[in-house]
């Protein structure tokens, strides 16, 4: 059982970026909270962060065949990328959005993800814990197998 | 610790109804489901449901002192209430925002929540599964108190 | 052949209420109407009328098993609520939107109907006698099966 | 008792155009429905069809002093014709707006109806069986005058 | 000399529910404030507060023949009930709208009612005093008779 | 000098349809205004009507080398039709868009003109008189060669 | 205690202007009928008219330190006018933003008001007596202070 | 018969000011072509321009029980000014706008003007000769009192 | 093989109408290279022109049967005409859009196109070749019948 | 070398109004400040402020031959006054647009314009030192003459 | 003569990727066939696929003195991409936009292309046949050179 | 004393690229040009350009604790970019946003930048002196420290 995990733009500054919004733990220290999760459920993880939209394309087309199911954080992509949907549509290989924030209690530009339609569920609010549902979550799905 | 889960309108015709879109759970299995959850997980529940906005409206007043959280399926009423909204904001309990079906793929009117901005976060697309991972979004949020 | 016939808020004022608009009939003398249509059709009629969306989506619930078609006129829910349109959708008894006056003609905020889309048709503009059009539709739709 | 029936474009072509959505029945067979309504009612039914715009305002307004009612399904030039609305606002003629399908049930562009507000009522997705009750509804307003 | 003062959804929480927002004075301190008006003024007062829609219908709706005058805070109901609408626009009574906080200065899906067309005036953002100002409007209504 | 008086649907009724709207004057009596205006001014008229939009394109193309100005009066047409605004910007031949009223005092889909943009000025809301100052229009651009 | 009362454009016509949406008091009547209220309260009046937005801005600038409150009918500038807006936020004096008129049950255009977010409150639709509350309304904050 | 012309911000510029959209006719120019028409027509003619809106106000204002119509080309006022459209309804006296360039073919906050639904017609461009037009359309309308 | 080739109003004028946008070829010298076209690649051609969108529905109805595809440049019907859309879409002959201008490079209003969505593909911007291509596609489709 | 600093209403206030907003530095000291940046780079300069629209439309105007270079800081004038534009526009007079907060960082509307387009640039958001960048960058404009 | 081909974001997936949108080439599979095309109109191909919008950025900007044309499918990046419009803006190089899917017939997100109006055409919907209309457009083009 | 001046997707074209939006000189003149405004004001200076959005938003991040301040040209990236916005957003280090063009002044997809409300200031439309205007402004903001 293999969980891809993928994080988008500027969450490699987490910890330090505005910690009333995104909380107080860093990205190294969600990977561990994240891997602790997944050892738990019996998970494999590849935990991964890049500032670039297309590496993440290729990250999502590399899950095809290699993971169970993706748990992603597109960060400030979410809002703009259709490249990112197109490569979740097109691998079938379920995949779970989560954000650190609340982002529908934010700027409105915040309030719509490009993604969500092509992704199985939306997890947003809980900070670093948003992670731990998430690849519950995925963990359900691969499980369930629906 | 107490967590309160409420229902909203329809939802206790699950199980029948669209079931490709909301699942073959109804929501007795649901309630089940959840209590297993919470029983787990060490919490109390009290788990209704009701085709009426203004006694949610009184169930989610009544929280105020006699629960620690609420996780809510506000069904049809996500989309237009905003006396659910006044009473989440008005109480101080952290409310968790949960859907059965993923609302960001469905028509478009599902996709905005008056109540999503005053909630803590919202979960949404898992099944049954949602209640799950509401409650234990809610256990999380009473333990570590933020 | 049972129809179920519901009526929302403010049609018990019908007759006094701006009757250069909706009308000189009451609510009783429509009721009267619309039994001796069914009568006439061979059909058995059960009329009802509520101020709460609520008891509204309890009744709509209600017709699964028990009605062979719903007529109803939601008056001033037709509009905004999502929780009847649910209703309908989950039940599968053809249900009849109707309307006394021409929703059309009138205030911009009438034109958008949420239920329209998961009715079988629609009936507006003919005063009391949308509710014997709207019996003879429901009764064809029963009869012809389709 | 003279009623005008008038059908738009494309309208020639049903039983064959769509069926899942338009039904089976053909314009003959619908116009041969009409006839024996409008013969059971005691009134006199012209039936016409017609793909050109001027030729349908140029029918309209033949109605004055000629028809007592218009029962007209404008199919395409529902959703853009200000000339036929100017038509039937200009000849005082009561007329009836009927459509096969449902409207509001299919795309955004076909929710909107230009003649709508200068017609008496509007009937809506009861395939053939609309024109039976356009025409019942048109006998309904010359008899009782209102 | 009668007025009916009416309150919508959560103003029972009124005192505890975010002071900064709507101040710090109960609805039974309110009340209180509003008889003592109303005694001064000379009129009697029905003060009344509900979280259902069709509870606070059906109380404007027997305003009829028994008030002179409605004051209603509609609360989170004024941007969204067309049912309330109807039914002030019904009963012919003078009816005025009050807010306790300025609904302008605050979210944007707040700055739209869809009673205010159908009452005579509007009073919004002078806290408990919104109250006062209200039922003497609704006594120089009823004295001056326009 | 000759001028080209195009009149676009259901002007034809002009003086029995909605004087209140459109004046009391008929179409015939129009035509002998302009032409009593053209005279004066040393003019040629031709003076037509269609309720058809092909028919109104031929007209304005045939314009082209025989008319040294149109003036026009799209009637229904004016606020949808792009082939009209087409064969106007075509054929270089300056035209001048008149209405009998003032479009911009009645419903908001009559603010709008396709083809103002492509004529050389608009007048509006004279009655019958703004086809004898569209034919001065028309006589001073001729003239003045601007 | 002294309250500035300013009134905008077209405020000195009133009494012949549309009285059936402006009543049929001219501006000397209302001021007296201020200046009656404000004796009565112990207030000092300072009653002002002008044309000119930049008139208004200035008498606004004037206020700081010399009037408790400001009690503004700003007319046509309601809509339209930030100056007003930044000249009220910038001085610090509370103040109210009064009208005759029901301006929400008018045009669309005048239910927006760029000034009601920096005002402590409005009143709108008493006629005249809209001065009357809100001079009571400034006495109320004066004396309160809050 | 008395007519008053009334020219808004920067037509003072005239001549000189962007010629290709404006001509090339100065104001003064302007002037005597107006005077020459409505010395021909028999009129008294009042002609002024501000940069002012309060002035432009105070004159429309003045115009009542003073002048027989207004011509009005009220220039950058035309897009913005409700004062103007409040005066102009206020007062009662027959007015015309008027537009040098034609509106409808440039920038598309140009194509809407806050005045036309209180002004009997709309005359825009044909440069200086709107004036001519404007003239003779008050005329017009005062001769024929309609 | 049959091909249709259809041309929408005005495009008559080819050649002599803004050849900037539109080129220099007449329509006669279209068809020619459309001719040509066919001819080598087997193909039988019938090239047609019409202002009138009723004529052009009913060629395309007639198209049933008697073409293997139709290549339509609808010209300004393509922004309005939903009569056009319901012919296609009724016939189920594979059609091609074509334009001769880059629609997307003009005015905002020729961006949306309501035909495209029920025609197989859509060529745009390459004048006269654009026959050339629209056949091409067109004799592919029919070779490959995908 | 001579260049006009224009500042529109309630930029009069400055140090008092809203200092977190828009800095503590008073006009006066803003003009010492610009002064100083005018003399150091060898150029005459004319600061005035208004709160008329009217009177900086005049401004504007009288810069013609008498100014080289302008810098406005509109107020909120920026966001509505089409006079300023068109003057700017008519004037030919190099004009640059400036602003003491970062209008994009507050209300929306405050995001638009009106003069932009018609400004040879625009600097905003640095307190004070944006004068000093506006009059630099208008020597540069003057010097360079491009 | 040479031309580019580009191809965006995830189309090295074509043939695995929702064929039934897409079709079932592959992208080498296309790279052939486009070859093809190329040797028998006598030009060079370079064919290049990623997911960066940068890289694809650098190769536009490379074309630039050595591709007499480009034919690009930029596939996600169409919807959103500016950097794309203004490489190719900069360029010269004339380029075609082109589709495998129907792009208005699809998601509405997908009917707006920020490319369109800076390329010479558009070709959409006719599968990997699109590459073959493309290329040959791009031929048409370099030998007419307009 | 570090500035990092920041160049975003094709601004390694200038001087080459529509010289008439963008001025003649080429990106290694602008950097010279840069060089000596900082050298003259004590400040270092590193100069970049990129056409990756992942990379500008590394270098946004790698300012952090290595620059006092920003001056980007984010060109393209200005109007759809959120990473660059939350890069901003996380570093913590005053940043100017500067443009060579009026984006005001073009297409209106240029008008909304993503970046601004982020930035301290904004400085668009001096051509190449934009950058001596930003870097001044960066200056006078590290030295004042506000």
């Amino acid at each position: 059982m293999k969980i891809l995990v993928l994080n988008g733009p500027n969450l490699n500054l987490l910890g330090q970026r505005e910690p009333e919004t995104y909380g107080r733990a860093t990205l190294p220290e969600i990977e561990t909270l994240a891997r602790d999760t997944a050892k738990r459920l019996g998970a494999d993880l590849d935990f991964r962060q890049t500032n670039h939209e297309g590496e993440l394309v290729g990250w999502i087309q590399g899950a095809r065949g290699t993971a169970d199911a993706i748990v992603i954080n597109a960060a400030a992509f979410t809002h703009t990328s259709i490249a990112l949907r197109d490569a979740i549509a097109a691998i079938g290989v379920p995949t779970i959005e989560i954000h650190l924030s609340n982002v529908h209690a934010r700027e409105s530009f915040r309030h719509h993800s490009t993604i969500s339609a092509v992704c199985r569920g939306v997890i947003a609010g809980f900070g670093a814990h948003s992670y731990v549902l998430g690849i519950q979550a995925a963990v359900n799905i691969i499980v369930t197998r629906c």
